[in-house]
C-alpha cells in the first residue's frame, strides 16, 4: 500500500476529470435555448474562441523562445538538465488545456442558464455552478496530474524510482520546476492579457454605448458588446483559471522541495516507509485528497426552492465550501499521521536542528485552511454591499468624485491592514510549528479546495453572462430577476475569490522563496549588505510599475475600441435602429489584438528584470552566492510590495464597485434617500471608472507577477547556487567520528571534502573537544590539489574516515 | 589646529545664526505696507501663532511624556544613560525653536514682498528669498549647533574629552540619539499635523467658497480663507523645516556612529590626529562648511530687471543651488582628505577587512551630491508644467475625471521606477565605496545644501502668500502679475524641494538603518527567517494605512471647517456684502484643533508598532537578538514602502495639480484649444482634489514615518543590542602577529576573547597556514572560565599576543 502512494493523486485526478467529463456532458445536454438567445451565445463562443486562438498562437512564439533558451542553458549548465524543457513545454500546455475547457463550458454553460432561468431558478443554479464545477476540476485535475505524472518520471529517470540522496532529488525537482514554469508563463499571458481584454472592452462598450450612444448596458447595437461578454470569461475564468492552475503546482512544488530538505536534515535517509520519500510525497497526497473533496462540496451546492433569494444562494454556495475545508482538515490529519515519520528533524536558522513531531505538520496546514477561510472575510467586509466601509465611500459621493475617489483608496488602502497582519501571523505561526516545510503546507492544504473555489468563482462571470444573454436576447423579466440573484451572489464569490487567489499568491510565494534558498544553497538573505538592500528596492519598485503599465495598457487599448465603435456607428446604416448589424467580430478583435501587445512591456518587465539581476552582474565576475542574495532580495522586495498592491488595488476597486451598486437599490445620504442619476451616483461612476482596472487588471495580474518572479528565481536558483557552479563541488560527503577518551574529555570530529572540477578541492575538519568543561572547537580548511588535501585530512588522525564521492 | 577642529562646526553653526539675525532684521525693516494689506497680514501671523501656540501646548505633554519612559529605561537598562533625557528636551526644543523662527519670517515677510512687488520684481525676489534665508540657516544652523553642542558635552562627560576606546564612544552616540528623536518628533507633529492643517483649510474654504458661495480663492469675505494662507505656512514652511531639521540632525549622527564603527575595524585606536576621532568629526564638519556654503550660495540669487520672467527667476535660484552644491563637493576633497586617515579598514560582509582609501569615501559624497540634484530633475519631469507625463493627464481629462485619475495615478506610480533606481544605485555605490559608512557620508554630503535648499523652498509660500495679500487686499494687478512670477517658480521648487526632502529621508533611514546594526550587534538582517520575514510583511504595510489614515484625518477635519463656513455665512449679516466681519479666528482654531487631533492615531501607529515589536516578544522571553533583527526587518520594510508611497504619492499629486494649472494657459486637446471651465477642466479639478491630500499631507508624511521608524530602532538598540544583554562581552580586542618561517611559509594568527559579566569567556583563534600552495585556516574557539581560556590562548604559542581589556 505505501509504496505504491506515489501513484495514488494520479488515480484521484483521473478520477476528478472524469467526474468532470459527466458533469460536462450533463451540462451540454441541457436546452440552449433558440433563436436570438443561440445567437447571441454563439457569438460569444466565437468571439472566445478567437482570443483562445490568437493567445495560443503567442504563446506558441513564447513557449519556442523560452524552450530554445533553456535548452541553451541546459547544455551549457551542467548540473541542468534537458529534461526541463519537456517539463516547461508540457506545463504550458497543460495550463492552457485546462483554460481551453474552461472557457469552452463557460461560453455554453451561459446560455443553458438562461434558458433555465426561464422556468427554474434552482436549475438555473444547478447549470451555473455545474459549469464552473467543470471549470474547476478541469484546472484541478490537471495540475495534479501533469505536475504528479511528471515527476514519476523524473524520480524514475534520475533515481531508477529507488531513494539515493537529497541531491539527486533536488535534481528531480529542478528539473520538476519547469511544468510550473510552463504553467505560471501561462498565467501571465491569461492573467494580464484576459485582464486588459476585460476592461479594453467593457470600458470601450460603455464610453461609447452608454455615454455618447445613450444605449443600455449588454444592448445588442453595440459592436462592442460581445466583446464585453467576452472579456468576463476571458478575464474572470481563463485568468482566474490559469492563476490557481500556477499557484496549485507551484505550491506543491515548493513544498515538494522543503520535503527533501526534512530528509536532508535528518540525515539523508528516513527508512523504508513511502519509498522513504514520505515528506516529498505528502503535498501531492493533499492536492490529490482535495480533487475528491472538491467533488463531494460541488455537490453540496443547491438550492429548493423557485423563490430563494440571494441569502440562500449564498448559503448553499458557503455550505459547499465549508464542507470542503473540514473534509480537506481532517485528511490533512491522516495523511500527516500516515505519511510522515512521528518526529522530524529540522534545521532552524540560529536554532539548528530541532525534534518537530509530525503532529505540528498538521496545525500548520490548519495555519493555512484558516487564512484561507479569514482573508475571504476580511475582503467581504471591505468591499461587501452595506458593509460600513462601502457606506463611507456611498456618503462621500455627495460631495463630489473627488471626495469619492479618496474614500475609494483610503478603503483599499487600509484593507491591507489585517491583510497583512494575517499573513504575517500566518508565516509565523507555520514556521514556528514546522519550518518553511510548514509555510509551504500551510499553503498545500489551503490550495486543496482549488477545484471548490474556482467552481465558485467561475459561477460568477457564467451568471453574469446569463443575464446579458436575457437582456440581449429580450427575455421576460423574470428570467433576468432570476440571472441577477445569481449575478448578484456571483459579484461577492469574485471579491472573495480574489482573496483566495491573493493569498494563494503569497503563501506560494513565500514557499517558493523558501525553496529558492534551499536550491542555491545560501544561508540566508542578509539585507544588511548593501547589494542586497539595493534589490529589496528595486523589487518593491516593480510591481508598482507594473501596476501602472498595466492600467496604461488598459486605457490604450480601450481607446482602440472606442474608435472602431465609433466607426461602426458611422459607417454600418441602420445600426442604431437595430436593421443594419454591427460586426461584432472586428471589435473582438481588436480586443484580443491590443490586449496580447499591451501585456507584452509588463511581461518584459516580469521575467527581464530578475534575469538581468541573475546574469549581468555575473558579467562582471560578480560571485555566485552574493548574485543569489541579491535576486533573493529583489523576490523579497516584489512579494512584500506586490502582496500590498494586490490588496489595495483589488479592494479599493470592489469598494467603489459596490458603492456604485448601492445607488441602484437606493441610499441614505444626509437623510435623503438617493437613487441611480443623482449627481452622488455620478461620483460613484466615476470611482468605478478608476476602480475597474485596478480590480481586473492590475490588481489581480500581482498574483503573477509575484509568482512568476520567484519560480524564475528558482529555476535560476541551481545555475547560482552552489552545486551548479563552473568550477564546484562533486560532492560533499561528511563522516563522522566520536571518540571518547578518559572520563572527561570528548572528542568529535567532522571532515568534509569538495572536490571541483578543476581538479582543486576543500576539505573542511571540524574537531569539538571537551575537557574539565572547557568547549574547544576547531576547524580547519585545506584548499589545494585533491590528492594533496586528501593526504592533508588523512594526516589528521585515524579518528577520520574521508570518504569521497566522484560524480559525472 | 587639528585638535580644535571639534568646536569648527559650532563656531560655523554660530556665524550662519548670526548671519541669519542681520537678514532677519533687515527683513523686518522693510515697508510692512499698510491698511488691508497689514490687517491680512497680521491676521495670518496671528493665526500662525495660534497654530504654534496649540501645537507646543501639545507638544510639552509629548514631550514629557516621552522623557518619563525615556527615564524610567534608562533607570531599568543600565547602559542606557539618563542623559538621553535631556538630549531629547532639548532636540524638541531646538527643532521647535527653529519652526518658530521659520513660521514668524515667513508670516512677516509674505505682506513686505507684497509692498515691494509695488515697484520692483528684482526687490519683491530679494525680501521673499530673504525670508526664506533666515528659516534655512536658522534650521540648519540650529541643527549643527544643537547637535555638535551636546556631542562635545556627552564625549567629556562619558570619556573626559580623549579617546578611550569605541565602546565609550558608543555611549555617547547612544546618549546623542536622544538628540535626534526629539528633533524628529516636532517633525512629526509638525509634518503630519501641519499637513492635515493645511489640506483641511484648503479644501475646507475650496467647498464652500469656490463652489458654494461662488466667490473667487483668496476672498477676504471667506472665513476660512486665513486659515487657507495660515496653512500654507504651518505645512510648506514649518512642516518642511522640521522635516529637514530632522534628517540633517539624524544624518550627522548615523555618519557618526558608523565612524566609529571604521575606528572599530581599525583596530580601536587611529593615532592621535583629530584626538583620533577624525572618521566620527567628518560628517560634522561638513555639515558646518555646509552652513557657510549656503550663505554664499544664498548671496548669489537676485535678478536685475524689473520684466524678468519666470526663466530668470529660476536661473538665479539654480545659480546659488549649483555653486552651493559645487562648493560642498570642493569642501569634501579638503576635508576628506584632511580629517581621515589615508587608508582605513572596513569590514565589509562576506569579504572582511578590506582597505579603503580616504578617496573612496569622497567619491561616496559626490554619488549623495549627484543622487540631490537628480532626484529634483525626476520629479520636475513628471510634475513640471508643459512635460509628456503632464500633457498626457491633460489629454486624459478629455474624457472625464475617471481617465483623468488613472492617468495621475499611473503617473505617480511609473515614477517611482527612476527614482528607485538611483536610490538603488546610490546605495550600491556608496556601498562598494566606503561600506555604510561611504552611505552616511553620501546623505550627510547630500544635506550639507540644506540651507540652501530650505531658503530655495521657504520662499514659495511666502510668494504665494504674498500674491493672496494682493488679492485680499485688491492691489494695482502688475502686484499680482509679479507675485505669480515669484508664485510660479515656487510651485516648482515647491515640487523638486519634496524630492529633495524624500532622498534625504531614504538616505537618512538607510544610515540610521546600518547604525542600528551596528548598535545591536547583530550578524546582519537575515529575512530567510520567518519571523524577521513577517516583519517585513508588517513594516511594508504600515506606510499604506498610514497615509490612508492621513487622507482619511483630511476628510474628516475639512468637513468640521465646512460646517463651520456655513455657519458663519448664514450667521454673520453682511458676510457676502463685506461689511459683516468674518471670524478667522474660529476658523483657524478648527483646523488647529482638528489637525492636532487627528494626527494622534497615525502619530501612534508610527510609534508604537516598533516598540511593540521589541518589547511584546520580549514579554515571551524571545532572544534579544533575534527581536534586534525582528525589528530590523521591520524598519526595512517601513523604508522600501514609505519611499515607494513618498514618491508615488508626491508625483501623483504633483502632477494632477499641474495638469489643472495647464487648462489656466489653455492646453490643446484634440487639436482644440481648452481652457479653465470646460468639461476636461471640470475633471482635472476632481484629480486635485484627490491630488491635494497626496501631496500635501500623506506623501510627505512618509519621510517622517520612516525617519521616525528608524529613529526608534536605534534608541532602543542598546537594549536589543549585544552591550546591554546581560551575560555579554565586556570587551573584544584583537591583536594580530604575522610570521614568515622559511622562504614557503606563512603564518598569520589572529587572536581574541570575549569576557562575559558571568566571569565566563570565548576566546577565538584564527591561524592561516599556506604552505607549498596549501592554504590552511585554523580557526578554534575556547570557552569556559576567563582564566581558563586565557591560559589556553597564551599556549598556542608566542606568537600570540592576547589583549584583554576589562570593563564595568
Amino acid at each position: 500500500m505505501e509504496s505504491i502512494m506515489i501513484y495514488m493523486p494520479i488515480v484521484l485526478a483521473i478520477l476528478g476529470l472524469i467526474y468532470m467529463t459527466i458533469k460536462q456532458k450533463w451540462v451540454m445536454k441541457q436546452d440552449a435555448g433558440d433563436g436570438k438567445m443561440k445567437e447571441i451565445s454563439d457569438h460569444i463562443y466565437e468571439g472566445a474562441l478567437a482570443f483562445l486562438k490568437a493567445e495560443y498562437r503567442l504563446l506558441a512564439v513564447f513557449v519556442l523562445i523560452v524552450s530554445v533558451l533553456l535548452a541553451i542553458v541546459s547544455f551549457v549548465v551542467p548540473t541542468t538538465h534537458w529534461l526541463i524543457v519537456i517539463a516547461f513545454i508540457f506545463g504550458a500546455v497543460f495550463s492552457a488545456f485546462a483554460g481551453n475547457i474552461g472557457m469552452k463550458i463557460a461560453t455554453k454553460t451561459n446560455v443553458r442558464t438562461t434558458q433555465a432561468a426561464k422556468s427554474s431558478l434552482p436549475n438555473a443554479l444547478k447549470i451555473s455552478f455545474g459549469g464552473g464545477t467543470v471549470m474547476g476540476l478541469g484546472v484541478a485535475g490537471l495540475a495534479v496530474l501533469g505536475l504528479t505524472t511528471f515527476f514519476i518520471i523524473f524520480f524514475h529517470f534520475f533515481m531508477g524510482g529507488v531513494w539515493t540522496n537529497t541531491m539527486d532529488m533536488t535534481i528531480v525537482l529542478e528539473t520538476l520546476a519547469g511544468f510550473s514554469l510552463g504553467a505560471e508563463s501561462i498565467a501571465l499571458f491569461a492573467r494580464v492579457g484576459g485582464g486588459i481584454y476585460t476592461k479594453a472592452a467593457d470600458v470601450g462598450a460603455d464610453l461609447v454605448g452608454k455615454v455618447e450612444a445613450g444605449i443600455p448596458e449588454d444592448d445588442p447595437r453595440n459592436p462592442a458588446t460581445i466583446a464585453d461578454n467576452v472579456g468576463d470569461n476571458v478575464g474572470d475564468v481563463a485568468g482566474m483559471g490559469a492563476d490557481l492552475f500556477g499557484s496549485y503546482v507551484a505550491t506543491v512544488l515548493a513544498a515538494m522541495v522543503l520535503g527533501n530538505y526534512v530528509i536532508k536534515d535528518m540525515g539523508g535517509n528516513i527508512g523504508e516507509a513511502f519509498g522513504g520519500i514520505g515528506p516529498i510525497l505528502l503535498p501531492m497526497a493533499i492536492a490529490g485528497a482535495g480533487i475528491i473533496i472538491s467533488v463531494i462540496g460541488t455537490m453540496l451546492v443547491k438550492i429548493k426552492s423557485n423563490d430563494a433569494k440571494e441569502n440562500q444562494v449564498m448559503g448553499a454556495l458557503n455550505l459547499g465550501n465549508w464542507v470542503s475545508i473540514a473534509l480537506v482538515a481532517i485528511s490533512c490529519f491522516a495523511l500527516v499521521t500516515w505519511m510522515l515519520p512521528e518526529t522530524m528533524k529540522m534545521n532552524f536558522f540560529g536554532e539548528g536542528l530541532q525534534d518537530i513531531s509530525s503532529m505540528r505538520v498538521f496545525y500548520a496546514t490548519l495555519v493555512g485552511l484558516f487564512v484561507g477561510a479569514v482573508i475571504s472575510s476580511i475582503t467581504e467586509y471591505y468591499t461587501g454591499l452595506g458593509k460600513k466601509p462601502i457606506l463611507k465611500i456611498v456618503q462621500q459621493s455627495s460631495t463630489g468624485a473627488g471626495t469619492n475617489i479618496i474614500a475609494g483608496l483610503a478603503t483599499g488602502m487600509i484593507s491591507t491592514f489585517p491583510s497583512v497582519l494575517l499573513f504575517a501571523g500566518a508565516i509565523w505561526a507555520s514556521y514556528a510549528l514546522a519550518g518553511f516545510y510548514g509555510v509551504a503546507l500551510a499553503a498545500s492544504a489551503m490550495m486543496a479546495t482549488t477545484a471548490m473555489q474556482l467552481a465558485i468563482d467561475a459561477f460568477g462571470p457564467i451568471a453574469d453572462n446569463a443575464g446579458g444573454i436575457a437582456e440581449m436576447s429580450e427575455q421576460d423579466p423574470i428570467v433576468r430577476e432570476r440571472t441577477d440573484i445569481l449575478d448578484s451572489v456571483g459579484n461577492t464569490t469574485a471579491a472573495t475569490g480574489k482573496g483566495f487567489a491573493i493569498a494563494s499568491a503569497a503563501l506560494t510565494s513565500l514557499a517558493l522563496f523558501a525553496a529558492y534558498v534551499t536550491f542555491t544553497g545560501i544561508d540566508g538573505i542578509n539585507i544588511f549588505k548593501a547589494p542586497v538592500l539595493a534589490m529589496l528596492f528595486v523589487g518593491g519598485m516593480v510591481p508598482v510599475v507594473f501596476s501602472a503599465l498595466a492600467m496604461n495598457a488598459v486605457g490604450k487599448a480601450a481607446m482602440e475600441m472606442v474608435q472602431e465603435v465609433r466607426r461602426q456607428f458611422r459607417d454600418i446604416p441602420g445600426i442604431m435602429e437595430g436593421t443594419g448589424k454591427p460586426e461584432y467580430d472586428k471589435c473582438v478583435a481588436i480586443s484580443t489584438e491590443a490586449s496580447l501587445r499591451e501585456m507584452m512591456l509588463p511581461g518584459l518587465l516580469t521575467i527581464g528584470f530578475p534575469l538581468v539581476i541573475a546574469f549581468v552582474p555575473m558579467l562582471f565576475g560578480m560571485d555566485n552566492l552574493a548574485i543569489a542574495e541579491m535576486l533573493g532580495g529583489y523576490m523579497a522586495g516584489v512579494t512584500v510590495s506586490g502582496v500590498l498592491w494586490a490588496i489595495f488595488q483589488n479592494n479599493a476597486g470592489g469598494a467603489w464597485d459596490n458603492a456604485k451598486k448601492s445607488f441602484e437599490a437606493g441610499v441614505e445620504i444626509d437623510g435623503k434617500m438617493t437613487y441611480k442619476g443623482s449627481e452622488a451616483h455620478k461620483a460613484a461612476v466615476t470611482g468605478d471608472t478608476v476602480g475597474d482596472p485596478f480590480k481586473d487588471t492590475s490588481g489581480p495580474s500581482m498574483n503573477i507577477l509575484i509568482k512568476l518572479t520567484c519560480l524564475i528565481g528558482l529555476v535560476v536558483a541551481p545555475i547560482l547556487g552552489g552545486h551548479a557552479n563552473d568550477a564546484m563541488t562533486v560532492e560533499n560527503e561528511v563522516s563522522i567520528e566520536k571518540v571518547v577518551q578518559d572520563g572527561n574529555t570528548q572528542v568529535i570530529k567532522k571532515a568534509a571534502i569538495e572536490k571541483y572540477t578543476d581538479g582543486s578541492a576543500k576539505a573542511t575538519v571540524k574537531t569539538t573537544t571537551i575537557t574539565n568543561g572547557i568547549e574547544n572547537v576547531k576547524e580547519e580548511t585545506f584548499k589545494g590539489s585533491f590528492e594533496e588535501v586528501k593526504r592533508k585530512v588523512k594526516e589528521l588522525g585515524d579518528n577520520v574516515t574521508v570518504s569521497v564521492l566522484e560524480k559525472e
